[in-house]
């Protein structure tokens, strides 16, 4: 497509079944597609289907890829990810996961967050020297995470809020609100654990950079 | 500074005495700043205190721009700012008044909203042939252009919701959750009213382009 | 009854006993009843107690219809129904199968939702050649398909919200907001999830076409 | 246009000059306008700009219609519409104007609610055997008197919840909650004091009637 | 005590070890305890440690009393328990079980909710003739009968919203809503499910009838 | 009527003209009527209309009384009315003035709340030994004192929650919540600011006790 | 009293009488009394009517201080009062200046918000380095600072989330679900706004340093 | 640390083989961890990764203390713990436990909640005579009772609201909201269910006393 943003379905609350019919049809039509929230259950089927043939299960994600495209995207630029937790990782490997489809290059840097700043110094050090264009930063609780990077470089930021928390907030709407609120410009969010619009935009952020040349 | 993201105060609750008194000690030390939900008292206080050299007041905008720069950033990319009605253009103005502080050229496309869906046509293929970098998409009430928009290009669309409407989600909610919600990858999302940020990570990814260069 | 619409019961967080206990009075009052919500057990219990004539166990809509009355409607008009996703199937399938209970013909057309507008073109194109006299589109997360159509068709639109979709406006409060925001005059909405009522509010919209001969 | 619905803008939070450029534009190519939730000084301007030929000030509504169409439908059909207070007056007659100026004849039931539902049988019981298409009940508070119309008519009814009421389910909340939650199958809703899509969306039907002669 | 309403547990979320404990403390101290919430498991541990003398398990009330009191109290005075529907039955029995240990006679009238207002007027012409000194009526989804009921008689009405719903208002806060915001005056209400307030209230006014004689 | 509930209306958002209308019709059917949140315009239009005799306007309550019936309910029974602040007195007086007009005693002992819960004491031993039939509590921000007040009484509390508070909990839904999440049995609620309802119903209980002798 | 708190009374929606009522009664039984929320009215009364020995009026905390005491504590302790941005200083002042009465000295450090985060360091080394037994800090909008500080420090972090902020979490709510959310240990919060019980907290920890002594 | 507050990761949602990673990690850089949320399973995988030595499962916190330090803290004060109900001994007992690892002595007071206010005396007696620095009160429902305990004591009150309770205010947010409206100064909060925070806040307070030694 003119985006290049992969045709994604959503597996919870749909049968094995129902997947790998649509997997099927996409597969055969474009070339690829992308499952969010897959199970292992999902997996089996669809390759029972379809063959294993280009078909990558990204467990950490909860993705499922299938690409038999002949050319593939790549090099189309580089991107970091930073989760505040560990529990916020699935979630960044989803967005982690669609950039590199689109041909990105990912930095990762996990766990780093706010109750030790000086732990996401070194991994932001290092994207930015690498001229990361975007930062994808993922975190649950009070999602300040997100805040303080986009006050620390000049590209744009995309916060993802998960949907780890209890209490007044619980369920990401807490991470959400601050991340929101924030009084620091160049911090754009998408929806609580919605990892693989932030992956897809951020590949278009990165790959303007590389069109351009 | 590193972004070039000008610096922003927010005049609502602030006294117009004490607006100049912060615009005094940026301007001498950064050479610029920019008021937000400025008022007429705000702008008169500020030319009564430092004069009107580089100061501009765009009133649709609700902003003071106070620009004393030596070497103004120009020519750093073409964005889009579209709005659904003719309410939302203050918010709007908002953005492109940012990005264009920022040095972007900014095509604007105003109350093209999605009771004609047809309408939204012509100021897109415009931005597209211009080869804007992001595409800035205001609405309030029911909040769904800038989904449609996120379907029909291949740039990041990012999403400003605005307080117009009533009812269950009045105050923009309603328009922010369906943005929130979109199933459209490539849209990203601000705080509702929150043109500010809008205009400067558009401007911050305009500028990638450019700088690869 | 005056309105001809059948009474239901909601099987929900009742016991397959008290279920059929309620089916059999009402069958043998009324002639006929419609189970929402119901389990397979419900159905195992109902054909135990009163056989399986005029028995019908719609499983997508997860219906349960008894149907034993001499003369049933039919020919009483013609409706559509569209959903924007394949997870909004079943509360379509309630929708239809209380229209067409109530003597209506009902024309489908599915996951055709906003991800390509174009999509769904050609069912509506088709709806307005049949002369529906009411469309219904069921939609989750953003919800903005009715709105769309609302916009295309000279007929009431009813729009379902369902409660797919996670994060700010999970639980349908995202689809069902956005579509009460709707600017789209014409559309009407029932409660997330509430297939029954839209099924029976389109079947009465369609007879009045009839009616009126 | 295909549905007949007038263009409607909505005043709030438009100057009086932004409302009359547009009702100007809009009347020199349709031949009319709605102006909800009008002010005086709407009015005012709009008469100052284009004289006040065909132009109607209905102030109970806030409503202007401006009609210089030289067919103006009519007998289009017939529709009731109830409130179940004297408050909920403004929004009822936002809805009957529209219905009337797309045609139909209104028969109104005011001030009929809950505290003493046999106040409600006598309109009631006028506009069955007049035939009415559909019935609007307008109700703020709890809002529960659409519900017991809907278990008394044969026929489509479309509950219009007001912002009336305090407390918890305060601005309309509460009312829209009921009627959503109703029982009632054969009951739509509209946003809360959206009188205006109920009034277009009861003509849609009631011309449906008409059109099938 | 002063009050005569027993002393409660809530079950739910101790286990049936600790329920028992609490249960042998308070009997040998005050004769009596009510035990809301309760499990088989609870029930089974009961009468395991201290015999079942006493003990009486209402299992659609999902309460188990123990009453070892020498002189129970009797005759203390009639009130009137009804429900919409038949899901709001356990909440009910939870009501009219406290009430009857607290000497109450309990007229009950079962799932005669607002789809046929008529059905009411039966079992509250009963409950009128029979004096009671209060009604109980419980309700979920809309919520509406404790309305109507307080229209129709001249004493106190307990409303007992039911998380019964779903949809906007799901989990009985539209029903919550809807009697807090009922115009009806004479109507009061309890929590949620609390069934067990309700009827320790009611009692209260149908002893204070006696106490006055 | 049945009840003595003398009938009521809610004069916020009405203009004086409409308010003196439904005064002047309902006290020529009925004698009586009573006026709530009435500012000094309405009672002006009121005494020019319909002159002063029986008219009383109680402007701590913002309420005015007509009453030309020949034979006033009196004795009917003896209600205690407590509030925590000075803010909430405007509610408990217009609770007071409503059951005093259906014929009972009122003790009033206000500002005795939870900052010092030995002010409580004094005033509800009174109340107690004048064998108050019930206990109307008026109480915002936190909103305990009710639930202090059903523990230390053996008759039935009415809660009254006042939109006195700000921060989490505004407007009066902390008070409300806590008056609902409260353990202490016989403590039932009336929505925020609703004096009276809280009035009314006090008086149907004290009545039961008069009448039963 | 014990806790050597001010007795405070709130005076939003209180008029002047009432509130010099209360201070005359309160300031001759305890010498002292705090006026929160305090008008230019409210001083005017007060020194009208009590004169103006002991009478403070700190403007920009809103409050009216009369403290007659003979012996006035001091040297109780010492805290540190932050806020993030310039509207947050009228809260953090309603926090020092109760903590003033209660004679501990307060260390300021206004408007070294998150948009900087070594704009806070230096205030933050003083007060560590003069020995706080506390920190206060007040924030709105996203309301991250508080949990930036407790992650600094080793003495117990209060915040006060102010209700500057639009959009979703608007009104503090978004601030307030930041803090509670927060991850840092050692944190604490009060309601939005809530300077007062803030400031009489700090005051309580700072003397327990000094009367262990 | 600076603040002596062990490092504590929440185990749920998490694997114990991540649990158990982190605790291995932690341990060999700091000698000693806290782990929230403990399931049997984590603390089996623990004790198969490490060993027993100075591992503690505190299960009714479910929390496992992890301490291998030589100079553990001891004597650094004293705080008392108080809990409403039976219900909220868990969250309780979580705090205490934090505390005691922290060097505190806890002095419990358990299940003394306000229907019967009485019960509270005694183990405040103790704690004000044993001289607490800090009283926690952990209370879920209309978690009234650390506004009580404010009231009477002249230390800090830390209120921790638990999510138990259901209807409006379910989950802990009833409760948080009470304590957050309450007029009691010295009362701070924690979010719902966050035992370790206010127990480690806590010890902090208690510290202060001794350190100034
Ligand atoms: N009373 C009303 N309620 C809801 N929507 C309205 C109302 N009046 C006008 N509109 C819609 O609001 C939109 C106009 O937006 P704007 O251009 O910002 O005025 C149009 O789509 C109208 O159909
Ligand atoms: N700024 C404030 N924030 C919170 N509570 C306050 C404030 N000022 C006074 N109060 C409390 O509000 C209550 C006064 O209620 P009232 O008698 O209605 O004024 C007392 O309990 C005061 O302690
Ligand atoms: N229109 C705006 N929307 C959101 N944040 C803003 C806006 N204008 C200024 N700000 C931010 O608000 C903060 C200023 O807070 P204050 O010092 O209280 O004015 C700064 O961090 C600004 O970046
Ligand atoms: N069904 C119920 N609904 C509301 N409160 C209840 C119920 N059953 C018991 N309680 C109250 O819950 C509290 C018991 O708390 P706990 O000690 O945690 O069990 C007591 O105050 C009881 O009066
Ligand atoms: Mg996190
Ligand atoms: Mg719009
Ligand atoms: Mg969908
Ligand atoms: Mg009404
Ligand atoms: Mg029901
Ligand atoms: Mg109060
Ligand atoms: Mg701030
Ligand atoms: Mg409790």
């Amino acid at each position: 497509s003119r985006s290049g943003i992969p045709e994604v379905i959503y597996a919870e609350g749909k049968t094995p079944r129902k997947v790998s019919d649509i997997v099927e049809r996409v597969v055969s039509q474009k070339g690829m597609i992308a499952v969010s929230r897959a199970s292992e259950a999902d997996h089996a089927e669809i390759i029972h289907r379809i063959g294993t043939e280009g078909v990558v299960h990204n467990r950490e994600a909860r993705m499922i890829i299938v690409d038999r495209r002949k050319d593939k995207p790549s090099n189309v630029g580089r991107i970091g990810v930073l989760t505040a937790g560990t529990s916020d990782i699935p979630i960044a490997e989803e967005a982690a996961c669609v950039a590199e489809i689109m041909g990105c290059d990912v930095i990762r840097g996990y766990d780093v967050g706010v109750a030790g700043i000086h732990r996401v110094l070194e991994p932001l050090k290092t994207m930015i020297s690498e001229d990361v264009a975007c930062v994808i930063v993922v975190a649950g609780m009070e999602g300040a995470l997100p805040s303080v990077v986009a006050g620390m470089v000049g590209v744009p930021v995309i916060g993802v809020p998960t949907s780890v928390g209890y209490g007044l907030g619980a369920g990401g709407i807490g991470a959400l609100t601050t991340m929101l609120q924030s009084c620091a410009p160049g911090l754009v969010v998408v929806n609580i654990d919605n990892g693989f619009n932030a992956g897809a935009t951020a590949a278009l952020i990165a790959r303007m950079r590389k069109s351009s040349l």
